[in-house]
């Protein structure tokens, strides 16, 4: 498949449909952020990579740090973190406490944020940097430096992290957090302020693509079921209370930042990333929802 | 690959580990199944049909017909039916009123009850007689006949249909539902009622194996893009409050019935029906759902 | 006291106020009446009645029937009737089904829709025209004649009963209820559709007033355990959600009715209705909320 | 009336009924408490009181500090601290986050947890010693020392309160909360911590029952409309999720606390406490409100 070419039609045509949004605008760093920024890299598993736009820029990947975390805590815990966290889809926003609340303080998928900041809690307990654990890992994974985080859209973050504060002393109220909240919020909100292009990010999450194996270091980070199943956790619960209309609609495991970025994979084919940093009413870069919806039709593939 | 050795196994494998749930027995003529009941069968696109245990004899299919009632409201429709029903995950039971409340009584998904109910009542307004057009199209799809309604078990669900009264009254109160609420609940209650194989269930659902085309009548009764978003629908919504935990777990596309029966297709690749009518607490069988995870496991092929 | 001349500052007070709000529009019938009526009557134990405005002029008393069905069903259960529906205020509107899903189908009071069919049904099993029981009853204890159920607004109603017909079979799904929904709904609508005049509603509260007592008739209508406790779920659930802002701020027991009445009581002191069509958000009458919170503060009494 | 004769007999009447709950066992020190403590005591405005059981000795107030936390915060705000909490009960356990989510971070009424930090917040930004104040207002509207905070208890609760945390951090969200979370959550503990007997609490209720005139102090520490709005937030939101059927069987203004304690006032006629650790389902003392019943039953008195 001439894949640049799709990318270079997907890229025109979304430009052309004028679809706006909102930027996120809780954190001042985000919302500065030049809102007509568009990019989209996909890459194979034998590590061709194309790229349209904006697609070497880093953003602030946000929650889709949450898969890199989930990753390292599934390596860390020998899959544990399961204990700890459920797998379904919520069926509410990403900040909701409605449901901890009807389930004793088990998180429903580890991609909302309270699920997130249990797997980071674990990791905290593993290691006390749990955000330079991730930024490790990822950086080792791909074999490339130049990834860091923003310091002033972390500082932000735990600034502005009340919710997030109350989701884990409410989660700590059912014994389901072992460390200081704050010490938690503050690794999480690092973890979040990672800046990646979506080149670096598409890179990332080849591993889901190519059974769990590093192309970059031929390293076999995840074992094939654990890959199979975080992609399957990608699909059910990758983009807050959208997951469904993105399954139907594009077929492929995702996971959504609020930063403006999408990451997706289809296993043993390609791994792409999207970015714009317009929002949807559901939280869901509205750009890179249709540049997705386009791809896997003009691909004619999808996991469906 | 071997599929007959594969189900072989699987079926020592699952009767070995002793797995047991509950019955349904809200209705008379489901609680008197033979609990020890067990069938798999698989039928690939070419025709090729793996068997073993009851794979030949007839159950209740009650929910997994309403992946039947669905594609025939699209056909109807040209997929007008989704302003009626939305498709994310519910994160509550199959006949919750909560989020129905919350929404303005449009239901989440066509895979609960109050979704179902919405497809069924469109249909109605359609042809009188809904439940018989979903066996027809049944009928014609796989090109045999000997299928037929459970006078019993529907008049049973009848009786039984208050809750499904409840949710369709509440959608007709924000005119969602269009015709009387009795004559809507009979043909649901009678498409439940359907009695099939697995080897039938099997065949029927090679639809979405084989691209919208059934390889029967060589008739290409979905196109390729309403194929595959049925199927993401069965991935994200197609088993209740657990579709989480199956698309982690097997990986496939499934639709589950009270009945026992559990329908999951891999595209391009088979069809394949479970049934046991022993539930696990969420509502799906118990050895069917223990069966499809060894499967994806053995063949070592998933979605993902 | 000089009631007469508290009631004539009230009603130039409050009219000199601007206060509006919305007339009920959901049936034409309710939408059709002059919103600018506005009447107060207030009634003493010995039979004295003192009126300004449209005291005199029939309207819908809608859910302040509910009262009087309760009265009736206590009357002919022997109290049994609190093992169907509870005592609680809601925390949510008047026609949610959300709380019953979580408690198992027992409605939280008898003055929410879910409550008040209950209690229809129940008197509907002890008398086929409930309705009717509760209208003589009304008639028996004040000792007047003219009062008669609208034919048009009950008729209006039933059409528009969906809502109440999915609370109610919602409630037989759970068998707390037994009788054929639309027979129960009919007799629901018509006890509804009761036209009373401010002074008319305030002679029949006067049995609240009257320790159980009806000054008319002299006869012992209710103990006076059952009077008191009566009144207490006036007071904590008399009008939806807002009785925590009623009673704080007027401090009576009341119920209010969407056709623009509010009835309250002063035990041993006076019962008063107030009417004015034009309802706040909470859907109790704005006038009447503001004429009642005056009243109980020129008169220097209340509960409290 | 003979108060000192009715008490006797409550108290043996409630003796021989061998009531019985849970004692509280959140923490160490209320867990310890012996259970079958029992005393009551009413005060008249007159200053006579009357005793039974252990009235005379001192336990944890808990959640009855609420009133005066109350009391405090609308004499300094002079009634503004309305604009931060309602005055609706809630449906919902005392420490439910779910309606704090549903009304932007307003908690439904001052006596359950939320409303209650909320009102403690307002009194840290008043004066740093929140607790302190507090304790002072009831040592001198009571006019005798020997009340104090219990160390043990106070240092118990703030490591017990992550809940309190959560529902701080939540409203914090929201931007109705200014202080330091764990300033806020020490204060609110201390002044939970404090120890009085039947009798001074019965004292310090004289206040609700006296128009806002303390005796001892011969002092107007509320006015009229204050004291008789908080009695009616007492009656509708004073239990719980029990405060519709205290409002039925009772009558009367109340504020219970998880020590066992059930404060209650009749205006114009009497303060009463009961004390008894035992708690019913709903966390309230059991036998306390079965005294509290048969005290307006023998008395033939109550609101109503």
């Amino acid at each position: 498949m001439d894949f640049q070419k799709v990318l270079n039609e997907i890229y025109e045509e979304v430009n052309a449909e004028g679809i706006h949004g909102k930027v996120a605008s809780y954190i001042p760093e985000l919302a500065s952020v030049d809102a007509s920024k568009f990019g989209i890299c996909l890459v194979t598993p034998d590590g061709d990579s194309f790229g349209v736009g904006d697609f070497e820029e880093k953003f602030s990947i946000q929650s889709i740090s949450k898969v890199f975390s989930l990753v390292l805590s599934i390596i860390r815990s020998d899959n544990k973190i399961w204990e700890r966290v459920g797998r379904e889809p919520s069926g509410t926003p990403f900040n909701s406490l409605v449901q901890l609340e009807s389930e004793n303080g088990i998180p429903r998928n580890p991609f909302i944020n309270s699920g997130a900041l249990v797997v980071t809690d674990f990791l905290v307990s593993e290691t006390e940097l749990a955000a330079q654990a991730i930024l490790d890992f990822i950086i080792q994974e791909i074999g490339v430096g130049g990834i860091h985080f923003n310091e002033a859209v972390a500082q932000s973050e735990i600034i502005k992290g009340d919710r997030n504060r109350a989701l884990s002393y409410f989660m700590k109220s059912f014994d389901n957090f072992d460390n200081e909240v704050d010490k938690v919020i503050k690794e999480y909100c690092y973890q979040c302020s990672i800046e990646m292009s979506c080149k670096e990010l598409a890179q990332a999450f080849l591993l889901f693509t190519n059974k769990g194996r590093s192309i970059y270091t031929d390293k076999q980070l995840l074992t094939l079921s654990q890959t199979k199943r975080i992609s399957a956790l990608m699909e059910t619960c990758g983009c807050y209370d959208q997951a469904g209309d993105f399954a139907f609609k594009v077929g492929l495991p995702v996971k959504s930042g609020v930063g403006g970025g999408i990451a997706a994979v289809l296993p043993d084919k390609f791994s792409v990333v999207v970015w714009s940093p317009e929002l949807n009413e559901k939280g869901n870069s509205a750009k890179g929802f249709k540049a997705l919806e386009l791809l896997t039709t003009k691909l004619g593939c999808s996991l469906y």
